[in-house]
């Protein structure tokens, strides 16, 4: 039997004819693959990346990234109802194929008022819709999440849980504890503890007893030897890789390295997903020390990625910012008229003087700030600061010393930049496939998830609907009386009573626990429940 | 025999296991390819195009570009001593897989100080070397420029000239003359001319006199029938798209079609390219509405080039900007802290109302610019201009006003600019292969040209040596008296008289005309003519 498949480089179509087997009856060929399923994929996000970034990233390292080899294509990025997306709905369409609203984490948009979208259907606004993490644990493969933000950060909770406000932190990590996600990595453990919490909960007490190991440094990280494993590194974000104190946070290569050892065991497979939280944040800042830092530490993330799938062959990796930011440049206003006579070292040399970015130099300034101009000049070489720039950096808030200092390298290092914010763009698709079969042209960014689900055939479709039944109807349909709070629903039918905690996935009926294959989300509005949960009642 | 080759999509497998031929011997399969030498290339330029001035004018357009299909990579655009390129040199890069100086137009840089590059050897530097236009020639292919600036501007020149100062027009547009091209169409009228040239000399009459059908309306391109054909539209550059007027000026889509039909009647083949000049004037004066017009015209030159390639099947399609400019994007200062939620409305409505480009409007307003507001209200849809606006416009310099404009329709459509300059970030690579074989990855400028000589079967180091011998030393070999000015070279050798006229290809030995395979070429310096002159000595 012919079948269709997708071969794009020399080496597989080699690969191909090599394994092909070939059969002649009256003269027609029939070649049968060889199967060549993909089984893992990995999807590293640089958050906010703007173009020039790679560009100014390579020079600053001297040498092509890993990044390079893997250019293929380019993603639009636009949100349901925006062409500038915020993170929520642009990791969204990553991890679900939707498009949604700023703000909502996994969830349709209320409406989709973009050209050419679809239009969402009367009673569909803010349903959940299930991520391809969620879909790959359903199909028995290893799942994990890392990222160098708190991890109920936007595009991390975009793959892991579902509620339409980015912001409501209880929500979004009580689903995360709860969705079966095996490797989680990054920062947020603030918002784990009671004091960080609205709810008030230890949510690392829970995540323990949900069975993993619960670690918080790098040494912790290396010796784990847990198939279920929670890294939280720093009670917010960690830092930039510059500013980074090795001995107390893993770089963004060392978590990843780390869950791929302990995803891989599985036989079925996993799917990672890796964020370079911070790129987005110095590009707010305006901050090109942060996001070279950022930039090749994520760069060295995808190596380590990449280096598996060369090895491995039964992997997919891609690499994709959700949109861009800032509007960096390599050129400013100020080399208008001498941009093509202006040496790289003009460029460079400045970036390559700061040992730290603006957010790691704030703790090197004394409580008074009376030592600014010593540690400009000890730390980014700087002893030319003017009068103004002096007063900039004195009156920073603080945690903003890197919107202070980003815009003053900025201007030494010939590097322009349009807005302090998300910018409307298509964005660089990277890619590597072990059988070539990798997408180009521009697509969408929902079309970047139906290429991860299509290659480990999944259908999120289905998936969507075993975990997110509308729960009343179905509970009143079965003749059950519903009844829900933001804490749990309640579902009575003659003597049976199943209780459900909402954001886990746990049902208790008649008082007995057991597990469910997702969790029961509340979206603000509705109850959404596994129909496992639905099934509990006859 | 079992060949090695490039496949990279779903057809060009299904296509390849229809045509193989396939033996069985002991169990080996054997197959061999069918034949699908690539015959044409074109490549299309639209030079200094922003990575977001496509999504811009996409969702001008309300629909996708013809362009989108075609994404395969990246590109780095620096020259040999910049990160940031002057088109010479970029436009260079692709012609020749050199890389140069600023206003180096086919010929070897002095030094090549980046970072990777080949140092210069002695002696080479400001040599000519040839360009892929020249070695297609050589191979018996038809060629082609197309450009909407006057047609001795960097770009087209880089393909079809050799002189280390783009601003030569003289010396330029001479070797354009007499370089054998079979198809040339833009502006620049007013410099072939008498008066418009320093030289003095008549070059309409000798384009004429070299068989050329000189035409200078759309009526005369459309109704010409020669196998050899100028079309010159304008004294200088042609019009913006959306400020053209058709009856006078063809589009560029128009050009490339004409082109096409010309150069496509050879079974040899043909190379042609074609540039979108303006995109880039119009980044230099941060005026979006030119940079869509014009972005969207070169989009329509691409429809006309890719459908010929699917239709032809041996045809490969290069599009690829020289290097960014402006730093424009979608999203400015004015959106930092709203671009999630600033609709599309926001960014195109006020880009819509533009009914001509900033260097449309200018003929619009009188002799003392009193009609401003007026001007503003009917071709801009502008009626609230501040004070500080009517005087920038009323200010502005002759030919200047899309720089006054740009940025007043820039402001109102939350577009961003960095510069008014070129940038130094890596390009989109737009390419279309019949039988899939295409670039991805980030590769180099020189490399687009190494991958069009290669499907092409060029060799450009060979073809080189065949065009561009330096005389004085090969002549004096021989035993010949060399002698020259910047006008002609002349070589005695016994009763033997070779007179060899500067960026021609006439040679008159004894007072009797041949034509050379290339032109001479002067390069400030030295004397380099094709080896078919050196030959005439014996
Ligand atoms: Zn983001
Ligand atoms: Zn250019």
């Amino acid at each position: 039997m012919l079948k269709c498949w997708g071969i794009h480089t020399k080496k597989s179509v080699a690969a191909l004819l090599a394994t092909m087997m070939l059969t002649v009856s009256g003269g027609t060929a029939m070649a049968v693959e060889k199967d060549t399923t993909i089984k893992n994929v990995i999807i590293l996000i640089p958050d906010g990346m703007a173009n020039d970034a790679t560009a100014l990233a390579r020079w600053y390292k001297g040498s092509s990234l890993t990044l390079d080899s893997m250019a293929s294509g380019m993603v639009r990025t636009h949100s349901a109802d925006a062409p500038i997306a915020d993170s929520a709905p642009a990791g969204t369409a990553f991890a679900t194929g939707h498009k949604s609203h700023t703000g909502y984490v996994g969830v349709l948009p209320d409406e989709a008022t973009m050209p050419g979208q679809q239009p969402i259907a009367a009673g569909d606004a803010k349903k959940p819709v299930a991520s391809i993490l969620e879909a790959s644990k359903l199909a028995g493969k290893s799942t994990g999440i890392i990222a160098t933000s708190e991890i109920m950060h936007a595009t991390p909770a975009d793959f892991t849980a579902h509620y339409p406000d980015r912001k409501n932190y209880d929500a979004l990590s009580m689903q995360q504890a709860y969705n079966g996600v095996d490797v989680v990595l990054g920062g947020g453990g603030k918002f784990l503890e009671p004091a960080g919490r609205k709810d008030g909960q230890d949510l690392i007490a829970q995540i323990k007893d949900q069975g993993y190991d619960f670690v918080t440094t790098p040494e912790g990280l290396k010796n784990s030897t847990s198939s279920k494993l929670w890294g939280s590194f720093s009670p917010e974000a960690l830092a930039y890789d510059l500013d980074r104190d090795a001995s107390k946070e893993p770089s963004l290569a060392e978590m990843t390295t780390k869950a791929i050892d302990v995803l891989s065991k599985n036989d079925k497979g996993f799917f990672l997903m890796v964020e370079g939280s911070k790129v987005d944040w110095a590009a707010h800042a305006n901050d090109p020390t942060g996001i070279i830092s950022d930039v090749l530490s994520f760069d060295d993330a995808v190596k380590v990625a990449l280096d598996y799938a060369k090895q491995n062959q039964n992997t997919v990796v891609v690499a994709v910012t959700d949109h861009g930011n800032g509007g960096l440049t390599i050129g400013s206003s100020d080399t208008t008229s001498n941009y093509d006579k202006t040496p790289l070292a003009s460029f460079i040399d400045p970036l390559k003087k700061a040992k730290l970015t603006g957010e790691g130099l704030e703790s090197k300034l004394n409580a008074d700030r009376s030592n600014i101009k010593e540690v400009l000049s000890t730390y980014f070489g700087i002893t030319d600061l003017s009068d103004e720039e002096v007063k900039t950096i004195k009156d920073a808030k603080e945690g903003s010393m890197n919107y202070a200092v980003g815009p003053i390298i900025s201007k030494r290092a010939n590097i322009g930049w349009t807005t302090g914010g998300h910018t409307g763009g298509d964005v660089v698709l990277y890619t590597y496939a072990p059988n070539g079969d990798r997408p180009s042209g521009v697509i969408d960014n929902t079309d970047v998830n139906k290429y991860m689900t299509r290659v480990l055939g999944l259908d999120l479709d289905t998936v969507s609907k075993q975990l997110f039944v509308p729960a009343k109807a179905a509970f009143e349909a079965k003749g059950a009386k519903f009844t829900a709070d933001t804490k749990v629903i309640t579902v009575t039918k003659g003597s049976n009573k199943l209780e459900l905690p909402v954001y886990k996935n746990i049902a208790t009926l008649n008082g007995k626990n057991s597990t469910l294959n997702g969790v029961v989300v509340f979206n603000g509005v509705d109850y959404f429940v596994p129909q496992q949960a639905i099934d509990l009642i006859q």
